[in-house]
C-alpha cells in the first residue's frame, strides 16, 4: 500500500475544495427498511458534471496547473471527459479528450460543450488511450488518465475520507467497479481508517475487465459490450500500474449485476430516493434490492453505496421508468 | 430588522450542524446560457426529508429540547410535519402533526412513517392550526410553528447564510414565496450580507396568502387552491407576527406564475438539470425560462435559485414529464 498515502489524500482534498462539492451523505429510508440495517448514499450526482470524476480530474489537473502546465489529453467514455474539460476551463488549461466511437454522441457534446476539443478514435476505450498517449508523446501534451493514475485515485478517495468523517461506524462501502480509480481510492481511505470496513465492488454481468482481471490474476483485456452502466465499460490497459493490484488487496468481494437489475436500480432511485442516476449508478441500489450483496455483510451494519452519477440519456431514462410498472410500495408511499 | 440577528443565524447554524445538510450550490450550464448570466441552484433537494423545512424545524426542536421541552406539535402542509417528524425523532421528542383534509395522502403517510402521530383537522391551513394551538392550550405540548417563528427563520436563514459565503458576489437570489419563513430569513442573511442583493420571491398566481396580504398591506386570507406548487399553499395567519413585516420590507418583487409554468420548470428540472423537484420547488427556474423574473435584475450578475424541495408524488411527477414532448435542446445535448 505504499503507493499511497493519508497524505496524498489529504493534499488532494486541499487542492479540490472549494472546486468540487463535499457531497451528502443522506440515510434512505426505503433502502434501510429493505435491508434492515442502516443504508446511506453518497451522493456524487450533485457534482457540478453530475459524477464523481471531477475530483480524480481536478486534483491531477491542479497538480500539473501548479507545475506550468498548459495542455492536456485524455481518453474518457464520458465522465472522466467531461470531468477534465470542467477542470481545465476552471483552471484555465487547454484539454483534448479522445474517445472511442462507441461513446454516444450525447456525451461527446456534454464535453465540447464544456470548451475541450474531442477527438474520435477508434472502437474501444483502448484505442482511445493510445491516440491520446501519442499526443503526449509527438505533440506536448500532459496526460491525464481517467483512472490508473495516483493523482486521480487520490482525488477519488476524498469520497471515502468524507464517508469514515461523517460516518465512522460505516460497516461496508458499496462501489461501483470499473477501472478501479474510485474502488481504489475509496478503498485505501476506508481500511486505512478501519481495515475492518467490508468493500464490495458492483459491476455489470457483461465486459467488466477488472472483473475479469481479478478473476485471471493478471489486467487482461474484454471486448466492450453495450450496458445500461456504459461508464463502466472500457479496459484497464495491460500495463495497469496501480488501480489493479490495488483492487486486488482492498476488495473483499464483487458482485456482478444483470441488464433488468440495473435498470431496477434506476427505477428505485426515481420513485423512492427522487433521485435521476446514470446505469453505472444504480448497481449498488440494485445489488442491494435484488439481495446480490452476501448477508452477513449486511448484517454487521451501516452501509454506504456510491451513487456515482446522473449523467444518463434522459431519453433513456424516462424509457427505462415508462417501461416498468409502478408497485405499490408502503415503506414511501411519496 | 432587529427581532433576528445574524447571532441568532449563527446560533441556528451551530445547532442545526451535523444534522441537517450543507447543501451544494451548483452552475446549471443550460440556465446560465438561457439567462446570459450564471445561474446556480442551491439543491435543498438533498436534505434528509427531502426540504429545506428541516432546517427550521430542526433549530426550533433542538432549542426547545436544550430547555427539557419532550412533546411537540405542529400544523403542516407536508414538508414542514415531516421535517418536525424527522428531527423530533433524532432529538427524542414526541411529535404530533396537525394537517388539512387537502393535504395529499401520500404526505400524510410519509409523516407517519417518520414515525410522529397525525391528526387530520378541517379544510384548511388555518384550521390545522387552530387545533395544534388548542393541543398547546389544554394538552402541553409546544407548538413549532411552520414559518411564523424566529428560530424557524433563522433556521432558514442558514439557506442564505450559505449563498452568501459561496458566492459573495451573488447579484440576485429567487425563493419561492408561501408563508414567509425561508423568504424572511433567506433575505435577511442575504441583505444583511449585502444590501444590493436583490430577492425575488416566486409563487402561484392563485391562492398565494403572502402575495395577496403584500397587496393588501396587511395579512390577509385566501381560498386555498389546488396548485401543482402545493407546498405555496396555505394563509400566513391573520395575526402573522413576523414573517409578514420581514417580508414586506426585505422583498424587492413578486413573480406569479400559472400552473403550466411550473409544470415546464419540474420537467426543465428533470431533463436538463437530472434533479427530481416538487412543484414549489420549481418556480425559480421556471420563473428564469418564463422570462418572468426582470430583466435588468438578471444582468444584474450571478443569480441563486433556490430548489427547496423534491417531495413530489411521483405518479403525477411521471404524468407531468410524460405529457410534456421532448424538445431538442442543443445546450444540454445529454
Amino acid at each position: 500500500m505504499s503507493v499511497l498515502s493519508l497524505a496524498d489524500v489529504y493534499r488532494a482534498r486541499r487542492r479540490i475544495e472549494g472546486r468540487v462539492v463535499r457531497t451528502p451523505l443522506i440515510e434512505s429510508q426505503t433502502l434501510s427498511a429493505a435491508a434492515d440495517t442502516q443504508v446511506f448514499l453518497k451522493l456524487e450526482t450533485v457534482q457540478p458534471t453530475g459524477s464523481f470524476k471531477l475530483r480524480g480530474a481536478t486534483n491531477a489537473l491542479a497538480r500539473l496547473a501548479e507545475r506550468g502546465c498548459r495542455k492536456v489529453v485524455t481518453a474518457s467514455t464520458g465522465n472522466h471527459g467531461r470531468a477534465v474539460a470542467h477542470a481545465a476551463r476552471a483552471l484555465g488549461i487547454e484539454a483534448t479528450v479522445c474517445m472511442s466511437a462507441l461513446v454516444p454522441g450525447n456525451k461527446v457534446e456534454a464535453v465540447r460543450s464544456l470548451g475541450a476539443q474531442v477527438r474520435i478514435v477508434g472502437n474501444s476505450q483502448d484505442d482511445a488511450e493510445h491516440e491520446a498517449l501519442r499526443l503526449v508523446r509527438e505533440e506536448g501534451f500532459a496526460y491525464v488518465p481517467p483512472f490508473d493514475d495516483l493523482h486521480v485515485i487520490a482525488g477519488q478517495a476524498t469520497i471515502g475520507l468524507e464517508i469514515v468523517e461523517a460516518l465512522p461506524d460505516v460497516a461496508n462501502i458499496v462501489v461501483p467497479l470499473s477501472g478501479g480509480g474510485l474502488f481504489a481510492g475509496v478503498a485505501f481511505a476506508a481500511k486505512n481508517a478501519n481495515r475492518a470496513i467490508g468493500l464490495t465492488g458492483v459491476t455489470m454481468a457483461r465486459g467488466a475487465a477488472m472483473h475479469a482481471s481479478l478473476t485471471a490474476g493478471r489486467p487482461v483485456l474484454v471486448d466492450e459490450v453495450e450496458t445500461l452502466a456504459d461508464s463502466l465499460g472500457g479496459g484497464i490497459g495491460l500495463e495497469n500500474r496501480y488501480t489493479y493490484a490495488l483492487t486486488r488487496d482492498l476488495i473483499d468481494e464483487t458482485v456482478l449485476l444483470d441488464e433488468a437489475s440495473i435498470a431496477r436500480g434506476i427505477v428505485h432511485a426515481y420513485r423512492h430516493e427522487r433521485l435521476v442516476v446514470e446505469g453505472a449508478a444504480a448497481v449498488g441500489i440494485a445489488a442491494l434490492l435484488d439481495g446480490a450483496l452476501p448477508a452477513e455483510r449486511i448484517q454487521r451494519g451501516p452501509l454506504v453505496l456510491i451513487v456515482t452519477g446522473a449523467n444518463i440519456d434522459m431519453k433513456l431514462h424516462h424509457r427505462i421508468v415508462e417501461s416498468t410498472p409502478v408497485q405499490s410500495d408502503p415503506l414511501n408511499p411519496l
